[in-house]
């Protein structure tokens, strides 16, 4: 591939990833058609299918911006209280979570709604970027709890993140079997609290 | 209405609700085409829309069928524990409610994905249905924390609710960020003892 090729080819990448966003932060995954997307990117539909593998690749490059802007609200704001103690520090980050969530709906969503398990090839650039995310989660924990092993810390880590999603998912859609929409931050605050000191 | 004309509605009804819900068990709701399932009911398209508002409906009275047997599940394990300390009834009907998302993971899925806000028009028989389920995990919190009001346990019994729901949602679909599968029971085991018992 010459290097305007290459060029030409990032461009476009870039271009679809940036139609996709937005069609996403509106609808979601299911408004995303490739025509809708070829129309507007201004190229054929067939060029959608030369920069990424199928929809699901430019679904994940989507979501890899949104996974890395979540990231980084999130460590901003715990880097605002890194003297705090551990248990504040977590409950600031879960705060964030749950703001991002709330700001993002869609986005935010469409990072679950993208099949993506330990059994598949998961991108190792989002590996990475869910690796970053969950060490902030598990260094105050490790200060918490000096005695745990590292794995100890990480299986704590995934059950306070997946508890924290369970409220922040069923409470933001306002499920009838959810936490109601005010109350959100302070149950996130009471879990925490008693999950993060525990024995 | 003749009555002969409502026994056949019911039946036919009857005859959708087991059609779709294998296909549910199977597929999820994306399996259900109202085209295969009026062949498969030997109906018109159009018969359905007699028996049911829209595929919503017919949706719903699945759910509501899986919700019913979710309910009964954890009611009968609960009952086997009857006289065991509340967290260990809590435990109890954490781990059936894995049990059966682990056994009916479409179906139990589906449950989630109808939209059922607390701003819809929810079936009173599908808020029936989850009041009993709450009113079972509260008990046990009721005793726990006699001096919490009733309003504050029917939150807490969401929060714990949530939560255990994210830890399986996340593990039972292998995400990268939940739980290893092997791992979801002593993890919701451990967020029980120490939310349940918190102050």
């Amino acid at each position: 591939m010459t290097r305007k090729t290459a060029e030409r080819r990032g461009a476009l990448r870039d271009r679809l990833i940036d139609i996709a966003e937005v069609r996403m932060r509106d609808g979601g995954i299911a408004a995303l058609r490739a025509r809708d997307l070829a129309a507007a990117a201004g190229c054929a539909v067939g060029a959608i299918y030369n920069v990424f593998d199928d929809m699901t690749g430019l679904i994940l490059s989507v979501n890899g911006r949104t996974f890395r802007r979540l990231g980084k609200d999130v460590s901003e704001k715990v880097a605002e209280v890194a003297e705090a103690p551990p248990v504040e520090r977590l409950v600031t980050m879960a705060k964030a979570y749950l703001v991002f969530a709330a700001e993002n709906p869609r986005l935010w969503r469409s990072l679950f709604d993208v099949e993506m398990s330990v059994d598949q090839d998961v991108p190792a650039w989002y590996l990475d970027e869910l690796g970053r995310l969950f060490s902030i989660i598990a260094a105050p924990l490790a200060e918490l709890h000096p005695d745990k092993s590292a794995s100890e810390i990480d299986l704590m880590t995934r059950a306070l993140f997946s508890s924290i999603h369970g409220i922040v998912l069923l409470g933001l859609e306002r499920r009838i079997s959810g936490v109601p929409v005010g109350q959100i931050e302070s149950q996130i605050e009471f879990v925490l609290r008693n999950i993060a000191t525990a024995r």
